[in-house]
């Protein structure tokens, strides 16, 4: 049950409803006499905050997060860090029509089955709200791993359209509103996620980060191996269905000489790979490649068409979402996808650590 | 570090290395009264032998499982239930001419990082052998189940080749040495693996695996998901480099109107859902459909052809593995996967009943 | 590292320095459907707050609760529960005198060893305003176990002064200010602490908790006993040198024919013990029988007395604290003490209802 | 549930009933690189063995402990450590006469209530082999510590008859069957336990424990305190119903100037103190003093003398235990405790390397 907090040694829980006074954050585990203060987290937020461009929810979340312990005078002491963001733009309003009903494909349902009880306000914990926990949270986690290691992320494809690989450019990704590291590819979607907004539907999306920087050896077997955590931290993202690591689903088609990173003696005599099908992990412990993980989201569930569905009632109806929209979560999920992905190489760093 | 354990309430840890005297498991938290021997669990065990065909290793591994404790005249008492299965076919000499080298794709450099030591027998832990201990719990969580829940697996890609999902009969994956459900892609796949095997390649392949039978309401948001927990289980398994969830990587291509479930009125009063791209969980708590997970696996690290690696004193060298060889360890996986997933549903159905 | 929490199913998360702006306790792992708001908090606040007699630190800490997160309409929705209390009465200039250096029995010195860095505020983590997170966790856990579990807490020894047991009476507690359970030893106390205090000194006690209404069954073993739970919850509590279960330390003095406790058939045919010695638990687990646990805090550190120490620097140096002064304690861990004893045991009734 | 597993990071698992096969110990955790053998487990088995002296129990226990994996030409890997030790006198006839009913303060019934089943072979998981497991773990977790830690015991206490501190001789314990520090209370006890045994009585005991060249800034807080989790360590000990650190109870009648330890400088420049009342922790992490540890037993429920109780059928009746007999199972509690302790202190000696 215990199940709204995350990692092992640098551990986060997280609190707080989407129409609540506050999303909050605890990090416990985290090292001191590292400098760490709002404005380490403020821009991170920042990118997750949805009403930034046409194509994300317009929704106001003028999120400023504040430390309220862990730190004194501006480097943390070793003591748990805690972090609210004040919810201001609430309209419990926006859901009155649909709060006895389930919106299909939304957690509605089981939350009401699991708990007997429910909280109408905006989808409670199931909301996108409560994923400000995870960036703030990761804000922190960049600081334990340090600024040799570079975390970053793209959206690789929207909806059916991948970008073109050989025009990757990460610059790109900060100059367009959907983090696409192919500026070409985000000229389309700017045209097909219109179109996809004014019929009032929306899209899935991939998600690609890579962790640059790292050491070997972080992660362990076998069953907390680093693929498996970071497996565990993306599905747990809300509308998450799919995770791979380097290659992912592609290796099945390969053969072992395909497939496999080849070594060779690197210029420092440690050896290097030709190649990181493996995406940076072998034996669930990393080879100091980059960490390349990846992960699809499904559309959102909350849309302007009518669906069919049922009531708590248990009556046949049809359910259409009011109010703001967001044609694709995928955008958001960068930011959340980085934290996630720095909280679960932070742990990995701190337990590498213990082990003499 | 203690990273040989799965679960919170049902709990296993594995230990035992593929050449030392046993591969071991020690199941925590199962329920007492449940009846338990060693015939519940051989023909798992007998499922993921190799040497059964032409397309796995000819290793023999005849692995019979002993009790040792937690069972008192074939029934749990509630104590931890401790089962070896003996390492019979230990040819340690096979691994001579690589035990100072580096396969690539394989642990043995990772681990060397890591630990500064390497047990050479076989890969010791990294070894596929460690997948015992999974399928004995396996065994034991399917009891904890009860038997409205069945757990089925299939291989459902080969290589490059994917079953006709028209055709899916699963009768037909306990007719094949492949467990595919279709029975023309087996006769395929058999040619194409024969050929594979020839050069002394490999293949990667995709694992498929459905429970049925299940409640709605296990499993937790929102760092605790249900498909977080298939996620972690599921890339934990040897070669596993990516895991989906229903309609998975697919859903990034869809539209709300094309990949969430509608709901109906079922003639139980209860809601019925008209297609499953959810794969049976949604915010992380199951619906009561069927849990669909697919998982791809990567080719095997250890094949007869020539490799470009270093060895331990940083040397460029050629290496290839020499004796048994398995073209296609995503066969075995079908019981390793059932398995796990078996685990993780006996651990969420404990974790649900306490939530008073 | 991460050892802000306590509690595996109700599990909780504190946080909040003493002179920072808020402590707070998030409390993952609770059941939906429960009742609960600041008014079933706020009178076991009141009850640990200093201030109320001459006999507890003059520090003003109006302690009001608020309820962040995790109930709707006044119930538990099955997501965390946050509760926050303002720190209103800060005087960090008190701890001007001190902040370089050791005070003798002070957590100072290992906290700089451990840190590097020290919060200078009243103590950070380890003053006694922590203890708010544990009373207020405790209020909910109440809440688990229902109203058929009573808790109750009374000192039974104040420095060498104990109680007479023949005299104990439950309700004399709520009517001195010491919780003692025996009128005569309170007016002693009354006459004995002035005089401690007067010198500027301080004194130990010793606290004993009763819960009643039990159920047999709950706890486990071999290494989660429902004693070896009460042990380190209450070790945990600021001061605590000693923690006995039952007759505890008398027991080593006795006889198996005197120390353990036949059963007979009662009334409802179930099994009644003719004694207690062991404290309602066997073999870690509840008999049904009142839990019954003691435990011993040491003076505190903060006297108005000079003591020999070092500072920062390694000079050796006298100390004495300034300002605000807690002769005993003890006095105040009577409610924190009973809080922790209802987090353990609905902890242990969650935990037990997952066997199945 | 999972609950027959030990610590964090070094964290062992327990397995095997007292009549069952074996009794065994799954280590998790271990750092690699560590020297170990047999040869360093067996003379710990062989101090908690009984049948040494008049005054344990007659069993003959011939328990060879046999390491399965973790280790790799005598040096352990980083994977898990499997123990198994041999159960060969079994007797399970001795307890036919008892199986179905309650020995007074024994866990038979806390089990049966708990697991509505009974594995009636010597007490299966309550027994006092399990803690065979405990003094494996111990023997490794020694080696994790190093050679400059140094863990000793001692009884202090049998039945009513106290040690004279002044007397306190290391080697003594060595020399006596009672671990006794003391030569002249060794007689006396020898004495006093020869008239309990002749009347099929026992007593209870109380140990000490010490572990020096210990670090500072070992140890959590504020809920995994190092003391907490001694305390649970030590409460989780078959018999045991009390711990105290340091001068522990004592605490309470003390005034803050008689029980707080002053420092001075020492000759190193880093602090010395002037008393050990904390028993070498502050806050939760060790100063850097000896730790100090005392542990109360109560006498054993297993006794010759017929004793009031109930069976399964609810009937009342009377009981004796017949056949082999501890008089003091307290004496045996030495090397169980200091194997506690090495673990405990392994455990936070890993964990302190985390902190980056």
């Amino acid at each position: 049950m215990a199940s709204n907090s995350f990692g092992s040694f640098f551990r986060f829980t997280s609190f707080g409803e989407s129409h609540g006074p506050f999303i909050g954050v605890v990090v416990d585990g985290c090292p001191p006499r590292l400098p760490f203060t709002e404005a380490d987290v403020q821009p991170f937020l920042d990118q997750r905050k949805p009403g930034q461009s046409a194509f994300t929810t317009a929704r106001q979340e003028d999120d400023r997060v504040e430390i309220l312990s862990g730190t004194y005078e501006g480097v943390t002491t070793g003591a748990p860090v805690c972090m609210l963001v004040v919810n201001k733009d609430q309209r419990p309003g926006d859901y009155d029509s649909i709060k006895h009903s389930f919106r299909p494909g939304h957690a509605d349902y089981t939350y009401s089955v699991k708990y007997g009880v429910r909280d109408p306000r905006g989808g409670g914990r199931s909301s996108a709200r409560e994923t400000i926990a995870r960036v703030a949270a990761g804000a922190l986690a960049r600081k334990v791993l340090g600024e040799k290691v570079q975390i970053r992320g793209a959206v690789v494809q929207l909806g059916p359209h991948k970008i073109d690989r050989a025009k990757w450019d990460w610059q790109e990704t900060q100059r367009n509103p959907f983090f696409a590291p192919d500026a070409t590819a985000a000229l389309l979607w700017a045209q097909y996620l219109e179109a996809v907004k004014k019929e009032g539907n929306a899209v899935g999306a991939v998600v690609e980060l890579h962790a640059s920087g790292l050491e070997a050896g972080w992660g362990d077997p076998v069953y907390e191996k680093l693929d498996s955590a970071l497996a565990c931290a993306m599905m747990s993202i809300n509308a998450v269905k799919g995770v791979e690591i380097g290659s992912g689903f592609a290796l099945a088609a390969m053969t072992s000489d395909q497939g496999q990173d080849e070594m060779r003696r690197g210029e420092d005599g440690r050896p290097v790979f030709l190649s990181n099908h493996a995406g940076g992990v072998l034996g669930g412990i990393s080879t100091g490649q980059d960490v390349v993980v990846r992960f699809a989201l499904k559309p959102t569930s909350s849309i302007l068409m009518p669906r069919r569905t049922v009531n708590e009632a248990g009556e046949e109806i049809m359910i259409e979402t009011q109010g703001r929209h967001d044609p694709c979560v995928g955008i958001r999920a960068v930011p959340i996808g980085e934290a996630m992905l720095a909280c679960v190489l932070a742990d990995a760093k701190l337990k590498a650590k213990a082990l003499l």
